[in-house]
């Protein structure tokens, strides 16, 4: 892991770009940490350019609660080296929801199966570099969509003690068999109206988790919308499965 | 509004029992209000005197936010006269129940509408009676079940500005129309294998709210297991939307 630039935000919070194996990434750190913080790895649909506002709004928040965050570019997006097939795939999905089609098993399997396999080892490796660095302590948590990658990393990766999934990307039939593997402690955010999501198979999957303790917030609006209350209610989730 | 009884709990907060035209009644004010405090109805299932506990808990842990609690009988229940027809349904709603079958929609109109009938007219009055204490000011929730109280309340008393409706009990058909007239802010909990609900239509029911601003919270475990930081999200909405 190689830092490429730093800069403090207006509420101390530390920003580090950096890259690990060629793939770009974001580190926040609280400004006030006095000792190593807890880390909360910050899922998102790919595309850091573009997420980097909402990235860093939400890493602010968490750092409120004391919370590191870090996040990777996925497989495929920014400037990392196109997928054709995903890319084919994701074509073939907005084709069948514009044209108000259901959307085939066999598109999303194809979109998203590849990318968990992909991105699952290289977030793995940059949480073996993360963890290394003094300022940042454990536990661990996953905070985020793509919703596949966090079951998978749920299921694969014991450095993770809890995850806040957001129910906002189609999900292959087959991670509901993940999902069922999972234990650690889940937080649920879906957006009732969510027009990236199908609501019921979101259901259907809040069922499966094997975990004991799980909660699902549902919300208004559409995948955007997410409330300031929400995001509240996911760092009190982190504070006490985190601290 | 008579006040029978009054004790000071070990947290400060008075807890007055009181009776209003016959039915009787309870209210929990925070021991520390320097202002009038903002009021929550408290509902539950009937029966004041095995409920109590469970409400003074919920009371005391909504007076360490600032807000006065309040409570009524339910016709029927407690020392209330019989209702011989709400019996009948309610043994048929146990029969059916334990017999594994559909609990027909006739039990649940039978079990329901009469007591919303009744119960929402006596909770009108106790709100006449409790926002002319000097200690009680605005605005008012509705917390609890019977959730078609809450609903019916919502529609019709617009003195109440927000309500956390527990999707814990059956809910007739005809209250699905009355629910979709609902528009203050709403904070619904569900209790994922609540023995007594229909899951399906609580996701239903959620739906159907006419509200701009609803939350769906959902926990694991049966009817008498919400989860504490469940009772601290609702008290933080009732902070959002009563104060």
């Amino acid at each position: 892991m190689r830092f490429t630039s730093e800069s403090r935000l207006d509420d101390g919070v530390l920003e580090r770009d950096f890259t690990l194996g060629g793939i770009p990434g974001v580190l926040w750190t609280p400004g006030s940490a006095s000792a190593p913080a807890p880390l909360i790895l910050a899922g998102h649909p790919g595309g850091l350019d573009g997420m980097r506002p909402r990235l860093a709004g939400r890493a602010r928040h968490s750092a409120e609660h004391g919370f590191a965050s870090a996040t990777i570019e996925l497989p495929g997006s920014g400037d990392r080296p196109r997928r054709p097939a995903a890319e084919q795939a994701r074509a073939d999905l907005r084709r069948a929801i514009e044209a108000g089609e259901p959307v085939g098993e066999d598109i999303v399997d194809r979109l998203v199966l590849p990318l968990v396999d992909e991105a699952v080892p290289e977030w793995r490796a940059a949480l073996d570099d993360l963890l290394a660095l003094p300022e940042i302590g454990g536990p661990v948590g996953y905070s985020g969509g793509v919703i596949s990658v966090g079951i998978r990393l749920a299921v694969v990766e014991p450095r993770i003690s809890a995850a806040v999934l957001f129910a906002g990307s189609f999900v292959p039939r087959v991670m509901f068999e993940e999902a069922r593997r999972v234990t650690i402690p889940l937080h649920v955010l879906l957006q009732w109206d969510d027009e990236w999501n199908d609501r019921q198979a979101a259901l259907d999957l809040f069922d499966v988790f094997g975990s004991r303790e799980k909660t699902l917030h549902a919300n208004m609006g559409g995948h955007t919308g997410v409330p300031q209350h929400a995001g509240d209610a996911a760092a009190r989730f982190f504070d006490r499965h985190l601290k």
